[in-house]
């Protein structure tokens, strides 16, 4: 038996992909639904709708009210509080590479976990010293990763392979949940009715 | 003893208000917290933020993304279908002077209840005609309200004025959720723990 499946799209500088991959885990535990992790750029997908930063940075008075959100939202999930790194957003582009290119590999959900958590409880900087790191205690060679995440032009490729397949799919923002009969539920508020919708049409 | 408030700050061209508007009265309803319904304009809100027309219409990708959420959503709620009108947004004006001018009376939140399930249950046109029979349903003498809403200049004086200080109080979209303490709870899917929020701290 195949078991249904869920996209879970996340970029590292969206906070409430953050949010999400604090939560899918448990909001998964007692279904059968085998989650997808899958990073993409959303760089790309906000210069397509005009977007030269984040748009927490371009639209000031949301953007003060979204920290705040994120403040409450970090406390009412019962997660350490909510700390906003600075610069905002991020170059995460080889912790990215190296999430996209090892797609499926068990460390990989864990590893993606350990660098938002880094970044968003500790407001800690995406360096090269943050993904060895991590991927040491998850029990990888974090140098030869990170040398590879430097230097490999197929993990650069795979990289904008999956964002260009984004694209198509029609995201915008991030965190997207794309269900395997195709309904794209956007934001971590939609992250329990699109496992509710997995259920209920994989039955 | 006074009770304590929530401000449900709403447009009639904003179809999350329309979601917040046919569930608020029943989350309210086990507290003792009063809300407030305040109409406001987003329109000069938007424009602020370089919008001329709703960002739905502006993002393609993410206004379709939008509706269907909607639908969705309403099925999540055990609403009616939801119906988009066309042209979308509509002109509610009128509906809306009406709505500032008469906030506070018995009335009004149901008069804006059924304003919005007309218009996104029926793709009703917020006409003259339907202000006229919504009014009159709820025993209100519309062809008076409607002849008010044309001619008096204090109700189109006071609607902008509720629009200026939605715009002091830092709002930038509907629906939006306003504490006594000051918390800005931004959109239909806040709507949950700004209730709890004004629960919590009440106390």
């Amino acid at each position: 038996m195949t078991k249904p499946k869920l996209t879970y799209w996340f970029d590292f500088a969206s906070t409430y992909s953050y949010l999400s991959a604090m939560r899918i885990e448990n909001l998964a535990a007692d279904t059968d639904i085998d989650i997808i992790w899958q990073q993409f750029l959303l760089g790309p997908i906000f210069k397509a709708q005009g977007y030269e930063t984040s748009p927490f940075n371009l639209f000031e008075i949301k953007g003060k009210n979204m920290w705040r959100d994120l403040e409450r939202l970090a406390q009412y999930y019962d997660l350490p509080a909510f700390t906003k790194p600075d610069p905002f957003p991020q170059n995460g582009l080889r912790a990215a590479r190296i999430a996209a290119f090892y797609a499926g590999e068990d460390w990989v959900p864990q590893f993606i976990k350990s660098i938002f958590f880094a970044q968003f409880t500790k407001a800690a900087l995406i360096s090269d010293e943050l993904i060895v790191t991590s991927l040491n205690d998850l029990g990888q060679d974090g140098d030869a990763l990170l040398h590879q995440a430097k230097s490999d032009l197929s993990m650069k490729d795979k990289l904008r392979q999956v964002t260009e397949e984004a694209q198509e799919k029609g995201l915008f923002g991030a965190p997207s949940f794309v269900t395997e009969d195709g309904e794209l539920f956007w934001g971590n508020d939609r992250l329990e009715q699109a496992i509710d919708w997995v259920k209920r049409n994989s039955q």
